[in-house]
């Protein structure tokens, strides 16, 4: 199978490794063309455009920031849907806005190319392993032949629903994580202020009701105060206001998505943006005076 | 050694059973004295207050409902106070004010009775079960004492620091909790909205950095839009504003546990104080327009 790729940054740069590992025939592009240079190196082919990387193929893996930018990649002048033949499947990786993955749908859809959209979970460290999970929206026939090729990125690929359903369930997934995030950042607040000592406050509640993997795995970086990546923080709020996009469209109302991704802001403005989300308690810890 | 035990209610009832079945000699006392049956039949001897059930005990033990209960039933007229002897430790396993709980320590103190506190987690099934998690405050001569006592009705006993911190780690698991079930309610709201099947959208996000506790257990009453207990929201939300007053207490602001609290007083006002606190998906989805 001939698969063609676009957009090589750190996510996509290893992905693309995953499926030249694989044994699939690989196509790739990437505006900043030396990035090309060491999958070129592991065997596969460069195209100058990404409708040139779509010329011949059967999947067109689209991996690239946020939404304008698959807009680019896609329909734009030099974008995947001149190069695609009929028949072929775009999917789109990226974690873009639900509304705008459906008016490509459409697009794509006359000119009898389909379109998976299969955002992942599992941040670099899976992309490098291969464990992402992928959350695929689409036909029935599409994702089922598509999923041979995610399974050699990612450990699970989950169809969730109709073209857009996969970057809802993203969106679901940003949502969570955002209370989720803050929260802890909260009871660390407290504990912090209490005196506690706070491995043992951890070790006293890991295994019940508050049980989670931030939890677990980052509650020790807002203790130390230090929020090595990770995740992001600039990329999660820009993942959770496709998410309030989505949910004002729909009429639902999620007040604490709304206010962690007020604070995010803020954190962003005062230089914060690269750090981990886990980061959201320099936000709860400046309050209190900790800092 | 002797034991006496004031509060049959829901966690105080099964949990002075496993004592007897553990083989320690017991008398408890509870207000509504009817309730003293079943453990006077299963070999409790019964007292007609707590400063009677407290003579010649070395541990006694006190479960009630809030902070008024346990500063009556301690200090108060007929208060343990009044029968404890000297060297006596009085184990205070209700959610209470951590303030009021170093207070009461130190009227404690003064007639040489040790206190600790060591309120639980794990419901009502962990009481029966025998499989609460238990956080100890108080000092480490006074917490290994009890211990063995505790780990008679408990899988694990975690010894948090002095008087006072079981309340405050108390104070922050529900202060996560709060977070986690709110974001979870807003996560699946959205996913309603979209027409999603939402068993599918668990699956794909459920081995993720969305993963908890909460996801595992609740997600499925909100989508159900059915609460059955589990742990009432009116019992929470007590929780909530001892961990609130305390943050106060410390200049810890705590805008995500704030803004929980406000919706279940809501939801309380509205009849859904005695579902469970999953019951918090109501005010969103009511707040979608989906009820």
């Amino acid at each position: 199978m001939n698969i063609a790729f676009v957009g090589l940054g750190t996510m996509g740069a290893p992905m693309a490794m995953s499926l030249l590992r694989a044994g699939y025939r690989l196509t790739v592009h990437n505006r900043t063309r030396d990035r090309e240079e060491p999958l070129a190196a592991a065997g596969a082919a460069r195209a100058a455009s990404p409708a040139e990387a779509a010329q011949g193929a059967e999947v067109i893996i689209t991996c690239v920031s946020d939404t304008p930018d698959v807009r680019e990649v896609v329909l734009g002048e030099r974008g995947v849907i001149h190069g695609a033949r009929r028949g072929a499947v775009v999917v789109d990786m990226s974690t873009i806005s639900p509304a705008a993955t459906r008016a490509m749908a459409e697009r794509l859809a006359k000119r009898e190319v389909g379109l998976v959209d299969a955002p992942v979970s599992g941040g670099s460290e899976g992309a490098e392993r291969g464990t992402l999970a992928i959350m695929a929206g689409g036909s029935e026939a599409e994702v089922e032949t598509v999923r041979p090729v995610l399974l050699a990125m990612g450990s699970t690929v989950t169809h969730v629903g109709p073209v857009g359903a996969g970057q809802v369930t993203k969106a679901i997934n940003q949502t969570i994580i955002a209370g989720v995030y803050q929260s802890v950042a909260e009871g660390v607040a407290l504990g912090l202020g209490a005196g506690l000592n706070l491995e043992r406050v951890l070790q006293a509640i890991a295994g019940g009701a508050a049980a989670s993997w931030v939890l677990d795995n980052r509650a020790r970086f807002m203790i130390d105060n230090s929020y090595p990546l990770g995740f992001r923080l600039r990329l999660h709020k820009k993942d959770l206001d496709i998410a309030l996009a989505e949910a004002a469209e729909l009429g639902v109302s999620m007040p604490v998505a709304e206010m962690v991704s007020r604070v995010e802001e803020e954190l962003i403005a005062t230089g914060h943006g690269e750090k981990d989300v886990s980061a959201l308690a320099i936000a709860v810890r400046r309050a209190a005076g900790m800092d």
